[in-house]
């Protein structure tokens, strides 16, 4: 078709690829979700509906984008690591970033009443999205820890913070204050001695947040049998130690 | 909170800032929306109740941003427009475009069962954003420009080949053979001799794309009387002549 | 030639080319020029033969970068203002500062015993070089209000610091002593009433920088008579204040 | 000091960081040195002395950036290599390539006469450079293959051109020709039974270009003895195959 005059100003799109052979993550992150949790009455300290749905707007992003090779996320936040090689969108910073914030929030609001009874939120929820580059195995792999480090700080808090609330009878801000300046250590024992809650036993989604990865399972076929088919799984696995990572070595390697 | 060892992989995080004292247009756009049109039963060649939703969700867009001074909307894309001096997230490049995608498609999903009869689409649209600046009034006018010059060329197409289609019992390749190499007078002509269509008869929506701005309207108040109050206002103006500009030269002056 | 299989590394190479009709400004800096003008006797408190050497080298590579349209110069530092439309090596951001930067090294270096008694200096001088864009006309001129008024500030209080230690004996921490929290005013009044100097009265040079800029200016012909030729030449105006820009507002028109 | 209204432009310049722990390279690149070369009348195929000004020129790089671990050279081009942890100008990608560039540039000039028997060049000489990352130590291995690889072909080409104008008599558009379309065996083949050249004893610093590390060597020390130093020493070693590299682990191995 005829081109205008106008079409000059295309020149002033900037060239935002990716350095080669280098992690690409997209995390999203959601948009004042203190008070969109409140609002739609999340289950404190967890809501497993809202981590639920969270997990299926992610295994979304992964069905369509066959370049991811695992998610991870926790709370209102997830991350998608692409594969060092991919040439997804020519590894356009900004098309990776808004091509997966605006699917996953699709879905999200998507499937919202698979999860939660009312038909829809009660406002359009909001993601925003990063591209952040990791050179090698080791940052990448410390940027995952980093994400599961901090799940593990935020739900020991706030499983302590809600039991002194909800069965110690405290106020929010005097169980602030009891907790201010405690160590880990100090918040096991209150939740030990104080509720009988033994950390370690509490749901493993909970303190180690979900790794979405694709795993050959075996699919029933319709004349009996079963035959092997990649699928996306979660796990609540430890990603910080290297058992994970032995055991799915393919993940660092190149393909 | 403690900090992990683990936190170093922040700094691998880059500074997007758009330069300071330029236009910043976001820019989103349906992905894969020729497909996603068929599937969903758009009206041919074009389908009011999709381009009254992608207004809706533009206003939600304009609503939340308070910097964007000017929306324009044709088909499946909308282009937003930052003030000059906005700082809005420190004018942060990614976090402009994924935000205002990410509210969009939410409420896109959000509100399409206000305008189309099923409750939801049979899968989560996406759409894609950019952010791309442009330094001067003319480059910033030029741009939309192009979007509309843009929306007149794909539309007098679309009207010219579905009516070939619709009212002229063509086949789509017998009405894409018809109109290779034709320009806009031979498309006039045949609308008007063959189907008795005066393009320029046809709604300003279609021929001239949406422009969101703010106006100052008249609002009841309880006890009688009117006051005024800032309101998203849509139109179909042309916005590639001086009038529209000369007219609302408050949105090309700084603030 | 034959390609080696290693040629895929310049994929690694980012494409840096500046926003399209943006003023691009490149500014070299003396590296570690306090002790440079130290070492090699530099006149307190300003070098002549320093700052026509500067000026020298500045007028290389005006004459080399024929879109350079103007260059500002004071103490150790240039700037020069291409065009907004220059296509000089595609707007590439590091093409255009490290050649701008490598030739001004070269010709001080090359040119260094046209001004100093000594056939070349003590070592290697190094300066560093900039990219800097600015969108408006606004802009540019405060880039370079800023880069005069930076020379006024500093050659004010260097001429005052020098008097009080050169005339008035006083020791290099005296003079900083004395001037400690002085404005503006109270140095002039300091160099009056001691030294009996009119600050005003200093050359305009030192006062107000170098501006470099082409003018056409007769030259003679063989035959006699003369003719108009473009040529780079140095004034001392001031560029804070309208009049050198209402005088040369073909500087800030597009060309 | 006083701060002037104009400040504000400072907040133009835009971030530049590389990202961390990636392989920064700084390549510069002689400005027209065909015509350069041809001026000063550099000895064909090679000038040794030009050869050695270049890599006195990059030594001068070397003692300056201690985080320089290797630079390799060619022709009319150097290749730095800083350490991927660096944080050398806190990892700029304008200061370092404007830094190595002036640097560079400069020691050409300034020590040109202890390689050229003129005092100084007919006008002063110009390089560009680049930053260019490298994330694996494969790819920082393949970039100087690639530029070894580059040398190699270049100089069994010009080895063969110069033999055939030199010693075999024939003009440069016969010689061109005659090479047109040969393969590396062809050209090793003309040296041999034409000029009785065995290219594989031509000297290793034409054939291989030089390569610039640190080594600790002996030096003598006043009372007798000597003691270990660290030296920038320059070899004509292959760099792409596996042996140099499995001498010098150290390089590739985080300090």
């Amino acid at each position: 078709m005829a081109k205008s005059k106008f079409e000059y100003v295309r020149l002033f799109e900037s060239d935002d690829r990716c350095l080669s052979n280098t992690w690409i993550v997209v995390r999203i992150d959601g948009k004042g979700f203190h008070r969109f949790s409140t609002e739609h009455g999340y289950e404190k300290p967890n809501d497993v509906r809202a981590l639920s749905l969270m997990t299926k707007a992610a295994t979304s992003v992964m069905e369509e984008f066959k370049d991811i090779c695992l998610a991870y996320g926790q709370s209102d936040e997830y991350s998608f690591v692409f594969r060092k090689e991919t040439q997804a969108y020519s590894r356009r910073s900004a098309k990776l970033s808004t091509n997966v914030c605006s699917l996953f929030t699709s879905s999200f609001v998507y499937y919202w009443n698979e999860y939660f009874p009312t038909s829809r939120p009660l406002y359009p929820p909001v993601f925003d999205g990063r591209t952040v580059l990791y050179p090698s195995n080791q940052n990448i792999r410390d940027y995952l820890s980093w994400r599961q480090a901090d799940c593990h700080i935020n739900n020991l808090y706030n499983t302590t913070f809600w039991a002194l609330i909800l069965k110690g009878g405290l106020t929010p801000s005097e169980a602030e204050q009891k907790l201010k300046g405690t160590l880990s250590g100090d918040k096991n024992e209150i939740l030990f001695s104080q509720f009988a809650i033994n950390y370690n036993n509490e749901p493993a989604m909970l303190r180690k947040g979900t790794v979405l990865v694709r795993r050959r399972v075996p699919v029933a076929i319709p004349d009996g049998g079963t035959r092997e088919k990649s699928q996306i799984v979660q796990e609540y696995s430890d990603i910080i130690g290297d058992e994970f990572w032995n055991e799915n070595n393919h993940l660092l390697t190149l393909s």
